[in-house]
C-alpha cells in the first residue's frame, strides 16, 4: 500500500484535516451542530472511499455513523469502530498551535483529535479505500463510527441493540490505543473499565468569612480532602470495603510474560519529568496501569481560585473522581460500593452528594484468536518486528457492550504514541504511524 | 443625632451608594481606576462633611485618603481608620440585585461593601459632620482610609511609618467588624491574626491520559488532598510542629468571662444550615473563634472542572491556604514554620512550591482604657443595654502594625451584623445600624 500512500498522500491529509477542523467536543452542549457536521462530513468520506452505504443515525445524544460494503455474503465481516468526538482542549493556552487547525511539525499533525481518534479511524477508510480499489478485498466491511466515546458512549448500546442484525458481523476492528513505541510495535489484548463519579460537599449554606466562623465550622474542601485522601491507603491500595473482591490476581507465569514487554523506568520518569513513580505496593509500573485496578481525582475545585486572597469559609467544594477497573470488576458494582462508602464515611458536618458519570467494564481478548495472529503478522510485517501482546491502562467501555451485544471479539491495533499526549494540550499523531498503521490495516485484511 | 439623621437621611444614602456605585475590588488588576476613583470620592465626602484638608496619597498599590480637622492643639485626637476597598464579588451568580448598584430591601442596603467598610466607615464620616456643625466637637479629628484592607495592605505600614507626625493621635477608632447580635451589642477587644499561602503541587510536566497512566503516576491532586489532610489532626489540633508553641491558654477565670457572651448554639446552627459544628476537641464555638488559631483550605483547584467528565491525570493542583492566628503568634515565623512544614511533608514523586500572600499578627485592647469605657457608655445609651466585650475571629493585620507604629490602642467599634454576609454574595447593611452607629460614634465624641 505504499506507493498508493505516496501517490494519494495530500488527498489523504485534505480528508483527515477537513475532519479535525471540526470541534467535535462531545461534552460541551454548545458543540452540537458540529457533531452533526463531523458525523455528515464521515458519511461522506465513508461514500467517497467506496462504501455502498453511509447513513447518519440521530440518537438520543449524538448522532451515529454506520456505513458498510457488503461484496460477498459468504466473506467474513470486520466491524471496524471509532470515534470522532474529542475531549476538551483546556488549558487552551497551552496549545503551540490552534487545536482545530492542525499544523505538521517534525513529521506530526498537531490537532484535537489528531490520534484519538480521527486520525486512527482514518487509516482504517483509506485501508478499505485501497483495498477495495486495487481488487484485493475479500471481506464484508461495515463501519460504525459514534460521537460519544469520550463522553461514556451513553447511546450506542442501545443503538446496537436496536441494530443487531445490520451490526453482525466476525470481529470488532479498533484502532483507538497506543503501541509500547515505535520500535516496539504492540497489540492491546485487554483494557481497564471504568468507573466514574462527582463529589460535592456542601458545609454552611453560605460563603463565609473565614475569619469569623474558621475553627467553628467545617470547611467543605479540607473535609473533601480528609474524605478523598482516606480513598487511597499508604500501600497505594485503593480503600474501599470490596473494591478488591472481582480482581483476578494473575499468576506468576502470567506476569512474566508481561514483564517481557520492553520498559525503561529511567525514560518514563523523563519523559513526565518526576522523580518517582508512585503505585500500588508489590506491582511494576506496567503492571499498575495494565492489570491493576486505581482511583485518580481528575479535579477538583472549591472556594475562591482567582488571583490574590481570599479569606472565605466556602460553602461547596467538588471532585470529579474516576477508578480503572480491570477484568471480571463489575463497573456498576464498583460505582455503588464506592458511593455507599462514600456516603458512610460522610461526616455530619457536611452534606455530600454523589453524581455518576459513565462506566464500562474491562476485558481481555484471547491472542490465540486468528483475528490477533493476523494482525500480528500484519503489524510484524511493517515494523519488521513480531508485536508485543500488550495490556492498556485506558478504557473503552463500549467495546465491552459490543462484545456482549453483538457476541463478537474486538481486536485493538493501535497506532498511538505516548508522545501523541492525548487528552492533553498538543496532542499530535506522527504522519509515519499514520501510514504505517494504514498499511498495517491492509495487511490484517489480507491474512485474516 | 436622631433628629439630624432624619432631616439629612437622603442625602446621607445618595453618598454612601455614590461609594458603593464604585467597583473598588483592590485584588483585581483591572479595577485600578476604580481605586482611583473612589479614594477621589471619599477625599470629596471628607471635604464635605468639614475636613480642612483630604487628600489622596499614592502609594505603590492603592492610594491612601488622609483627612484632618484640626480644632484646637490641646484638644485629644482621634484617627479613624477604615478601607475603601472591597473583596471580589464571585460567584455573581448568587447574587439578588447588582452588587454595584446598591439596592434596599426590608430595611437593608445590598451591595458589595454596604458593610464591609463603606457602610461601616461612611458613619464616621457623618457622626464627625453631625458633631462639627451643631458646635459640639471638642476633638481633633483625623481619618485615614486605605485601598488594600482585603490584601492584606502591602503598603499603609510603610506609608505611616513616614507619616508618623500627621498620623500622631491619641486613638484609633474603626468600624469593620461585627456586634454579637442587634439585641445585644459588643465591643470587640481582640483579632485574630492571618498567615495566608498558596501551596502548587506539580506531578508529570504535562496533563495524562488517566487511563495510560492512573495507578503508575502519581496524581498531583490525590498529594494535594493527603497533604491539605494531615495538617488538622482528629482533635481539630493544626498538625504542624511548633504552630501552638506562642498561643497563650486562657485561664478558666477568663474563658469563664467570655463564656457570659449570650450564644445559641442551636441558632447558629440554624443559621449556617448545618447539622454539627466542628472544631478543636475541648473548645466552645465562641471559643474556637475568638481565641484558638485555626487552618482552612480557602480554595482549591486542579484538573478539569468543567461539565461532564474528562479522565485527565493533571499536572498541576493548587490550594489557597489560612491560618488565623492568636494573638501572641507572630505571623510571618507561623509563614514560615507552614511553608517548612509543607515542604518537608511533599512526596519525592512530586514538587511543591508554597507561595506567600499577607499576614499580620492579633492583638488585644484593655478593657479598663478611657476609650473603650466611653465607647461602652455610647452604645449602652443608643442600644440600651450595656455591650459585651467580646473576641473576634477576624483579621484586621493593619491595625496591630497602625498599633507598634504609632504607639497607640485601635477601639473597635463595630455594627456589622452576622445577616449581613460580607465577603459573601449579597452583603448587607440594616439602615437601623447604620443609623445607631453614627449616634453611637457621636455619643463617643461627647463621653471620650
Amino acid at each position: 500500500m505504499k506507493k498508493y500512500i505516496e501517490e494519494n498522500r495530500d488527498r489523504f491529509l485534505d480528508e483527515l484535516f477537513s475532519l479535525l477542523r471540526i470541534p467535535s467536543v462531545s461534552s460541551l452542549e454548545k458543540h452540537g451542530p458540529d457533531m452533526r457536521k463531523c458525523a455528515a462530513r464521515l458519511a461522506e468520506l465513508l461514500k467517497e472511499a467506496g462504501a455502498d452505504t453511509a447513513d447518519v443515525y440521530p440518537t438520543k445524544g449524538h448522532p451515529v455513523v454506520f456505513g458498510q460494503k457488503i461484496l460477498d455474503p459468504s466473506y467474513s465481516t470486520v466491524l471496524v469502530y471509532g470515534h470522532y468526538d474529542v475531549q476538551p482542549v483546556d488549558p487552551l493556552e497551552l496549545w503551540k498551535s490552534d487545536p482545530f487547525e492542525p499544523e505538521i511539525r517534525d513529521g506530526a499533525i498537531y490537532a484535537r483529535g489528531a490520534n484519538d481518534d480521527k486520525g486512527q479511524l482514518f487509516m482504517h477508510l483509506k485501508a478499505f479505500e485501497y483495498m477495495l480499489r486495487e481488487g484485493k478485498l475479500r471481506h464484508n466491511v461495515k463501519f460504525i463510527f459514534e460521537g460519544e466515546e469520550e463522553i461514556g458512549s451513553p447511546s450506542l448500546a442501545q443503538w446496537a441493540l436496536e441494530h443487531r442484525d445490520l451490526l453482525a458481523s466476525d470481529i470488532i476492528l479498533v484502532s483507538d490505543t497506543t503501541m509500547i513505541s515505535e520500535q516496539v510495535p504492540s497489540i492491546n489484548c485487554g483494557m481497564r473499565g471504568l468507573s466514574y463519579i462527582e463529589v460535592k460537599v456542601t458545609g454552611p449554606d453560605k460563603d463565609l468569612h473565614s475569619g469569623h466562623y474558621g475553627g467553628a465550622v467545617a470547611n467543605p474542601i479540607n473535609v473533601l480532602c480528609d474524605m478523598v485522601s482516606s480513598l487511597i491507603d499508604k500501600d497505594g491500595r485503593i480503600n474501599i470495603p470490596g473494591f478488591y473482591d472481582d480482581v483476578v490476581e494473575l499468576s506468576d507465569e502470567d506476569r512474566a510474560k508481561l514483564a517481557r514487554a520492553p520498559f525503561d523506568l529511567e525514560e518514563y520518569k523523563k519523559f513526565l519529568d518526576i522523580k518517582e513513580v508512585k503505585g500500588e505496593k508489590g506491582y511494576t509500573t506496567l503492571e499498575r496501569t495494565g492489570i491493576r485496578p486505581c482511583l485518580d481525582v481528575n479535579g477538583i475545585w472549591g472556594g475562591y481560585t482567582g488571583e490574590g486572597a481570599k479569606t472565605v469559609l466556602p460553602s461547596e467544594a467538588y471532585a470529579k473522581i474516576s477508578m480503572r477497573l480491570v477484568p471480571n470488576q463489575d463497573s456498576a458494582r464498583i460505582t455503588e460500593l464506592v458511593t455507599d462508602h462514600i456516603l458512610s464515611i460522610a461526616p455530619d458536618y457536611v452534606k455530600v452528594e454523589v453524581r455518576h458519570y459513565h462506566g464500562g467494564n474491562g476485558f481481555l481478548i484471547p491472542i490465540s484468536s486468528p483475528a490477533y495472529q493476523a494482525a500480528s503478522k500484519a503489524m510484524g510485517e511493517v515494523y519488521g518486528i513480531e508485536p508485543v501482546p500488550s495490556r492498556g491502562g485506558g478504557s473503552i467501555p463500549i467495546l465491552a457492550d459490543l462484545q456482549r451485544i453483538l457476541g463478537i471479539d474486538p481486536l485493538l491495533m493501535g497506532f498511538g504514541l505516548e508522545r501523541d499526549t492525548i487528552h492533553s494540550p498538543n496532542e499530535s499523531y506522527l504522519l509515519s504511524q499514520l501510514f504505517k498503521g494504514m498499511e498495517s490495516i491492509a495487511l490484517f485484511y489480507e491474512y485474516y
